[in-house]
């Protein structure tokens, strides 16, 4: 057996990968709140505050707005497995890990995928998505809205038109974007979104900001059996967040909820637009000092998600041995490559907390340094300038 | 919508209900430790030494031991999720409201239910489930260890012996029991348990702990289809926290982490035998305490959960009320009772940090005062002192 009596002394780090980012140290501090009972009216009235907070980031007015109580992967389980029941045909966009995540789901419910696919590293095409929605007429449309594992952010706009125009109910993850970019989930015509806690929300991991339409509402109430998880039937999970009566379903984690709360406050504060003009800003110059030390970035303009950039990792340069002197040396994580991307892409995240102009000019000044070790002839300093100037403009 | 950016500032409480217990100091200090990546290096040591910690409370060495990344409820669906197929017979102990979610769980993932039945207060019967098992030849039982709606303590020797008998997996839920009294995974021959971290583990809720036998893990590697739970899918899970090279599964919530292995610090620097000492010494004192104000135990000598006591609500005393102004009046929360029991039975938790002997004194002393208030004809202090008799013995 494994013993470990010690107290928990982890090393600084600078969290620059795809999640978890940087938790704000309100955030933190937040989680030392006393627990309260989950019936308490106290803590009734806190879970009204955070769903009230987080219809706001979500641009939505859905009654049925609740984090889940599970990471980000339980958002999308939850989302897909109250909906689909055996033998709906559902269209899943795939163009990354996420989007072969969501098909793997969709079938463990029984559902019947027709992907959309396109290559890693480009977004979805709206005129592909119109002619699987016509051919296998879906119940449901399933679309990424920021592709963790390539740095992709999706156009919605015309995919939610041919979504809206075929009936079928619009399902976007907004793990990644939510708080770093617009989801507009009322706006878009968006049925069905979900989130995770530690990205651009800048909390710690644990929670599934969730959101479904009175459309989507219906379509759960009017399934022919019970949800195959009892865990996330949102009938239940609605009865104990909303319901008249709040029914006991399970005990929800209060120092997650306390975060989340916290994390909400910060985002509104800043102020949305404010808060999505920053994460543009800094991956705009995150992009311009890596191009000038010749990390090409793989996402074309006008495609990428601001809150991960991904990198073509150059020819001659070792992957694992370049994020671990990262690591080990300016204690800075940046995430390798997922799925086909492993080994041939880094992802640096700039989200909530870790979006700044200070992390942008050190993760630039590290690489930069870095890859003149490997041999690479750099001018110095030619990273971190190229991205001041972005900084300059703004 | 509900606008709330004021920073949240509940009032504090005593928690002695069913859960959440409050939660130690250091484990809420634990959380301000900030992120670290879910594939770093200190956080994989950090996993390890979670799980060596979880071992020796759960006394196993089993290999499959790890936090599921939801509650209680997500653990227990975890643990069935993953070994009941479709058309699988489960043997299911319910006397009480949480063996009837066992019981719902197993029919959502397909299997066929034999309900072995004991009345609200009561324990399942040996003979009961050997008849069952008999008839039923059951692939798994499942036995609540300490029903937390009704605050029966299961003896489990007798029923394992009858199971590992027949050849089929032993499940035991230990929600409420882990760190309160002994679970004993290997000496019991149990093969599958889960827990929540909020009860006598003195955690913030959030994580499940689950440990499975060889013989369980057995059975989900050789399930027919996929385990229709992706987040919930042991396979995956196990290659993330004891695979040879740690394949990526979800972003597990660092927090909550370093919150367990904080709270098994505590739980494990008391000494185990001590503390299951201190749950039933506090217990006997509360027992005898409200004895003697007139409030009796519904549960029998013998039976009770020392973490948990019913409380059989005295006729013409108003359930809600006096809930109501233990909270308003003293701060103090003490659970309602669930499904039958529901306006019948208070359930009063001594849990984890929540379990000493002035919180006894402290809800006696409440309790006596709003029953006098409410009419009853008391000498002043006649629990307390009750209560008091019993720490001096001990």
């Amino acid at each position: 057996m494994t013993q470990s009596y010690d107290e928990l002394k982890p090393s600084p780090r600078v969290l620059l990968g795809p999640g978890p980012s940087d938790a704000s140290p309100r955030v933190l501090k937040a989680m030392t709140t006393p627990m309260l009972g989950y019936l308490d009216g106290e803590f009734i009235r806190i879970m009204d505050g955070t769903v009230g907070l987080l219809r706001q980031v979500f641009g939505t007015a859905n009654r049925l707005t609740l984090p889940v109580s599970g990471t980000g992967t339980a958002g999308m389980e939850a989302a897909l497995c109250n909906v689909v029941e055996p033998g709906d045909a559902v269209v899943v966009g795939i163009n990354g890990y996420f989007g072969g995540r969501i098909a793997d789901i969709v079938q463990r419910c029984g559902g019947v995928v027709t992907a959309v696919e396109a290559p890693w590293g480009s977004a979805i095409r709206v005129e592909d998505v119109a002619a699987a929605v016509k051919s296998a007429n879906p119940k449901l449309v399933a679309i990424i809205h920021a592709e963790t594992s390539t740095g992709v952010l999706q156009p919605l706009d015309d995919i939610s038109q041919v979504v809206r125009e075929s009936g079928a109910l619009f399902l976007t993850d907004c793990v990644t974007s939510l708080g770093g970019q617009p989801v507009d989930l009322d706006r878009r015509g968006i049925d069905i979104a979900y989130s995770g806690t530690q990205k651009c929300l800048g909390g710690p991991p644990g929670l599934a900001p969730i959101s479904f339409s009175d459309r989507a509402v219906e379509a759960i109430h009017n399934r022919a059996d019970k949800v195959q998880s009892f865990y996330l039937d949102m009938n239940l999970l609605e009865a104990y967040w909303s319901g008249e009566t709040r029914t006991y379903h399970h005990t929800v984690s209060m120092s997650l909820v306390y975060a989340l709360h916290e994390s909400l406050r910060v985002v509104l504060e800043e102020g949305l637009d404010a808060r999505y003009a920053r994460h543009e800003r800094n991956a705009k110059a995150l992009v311009a000092g890596a191009s000038a030390i010749g990390l090409k970035p793989i996402v074309g303009e006008g495609f990428r998600a601001p809150m991960l950039t991904t990198i073509d990792i150059p020819d001659g340069i070792d992957d694992v041995e370049i994020r671990n002197r990262l690591i080990d040396d300016f204690g800075i994580e940046i995430g390798g490559g997922l799925g086909i991307f492993k080994g041939k892409a880094w992802r640096i995240g700039l989200m909530g907390e870790s979006s700044t102009q200070r992390n942008v000019l050190l993760v630039l000044s590290a690489l930069e340094k870095l890859l003149a070790d490997a041999g690479h002839k750099l001018e110095a300093g030619v990273g971190v300038r190229a991205a001041s100037e972005v900084f300059s403009q703004a």
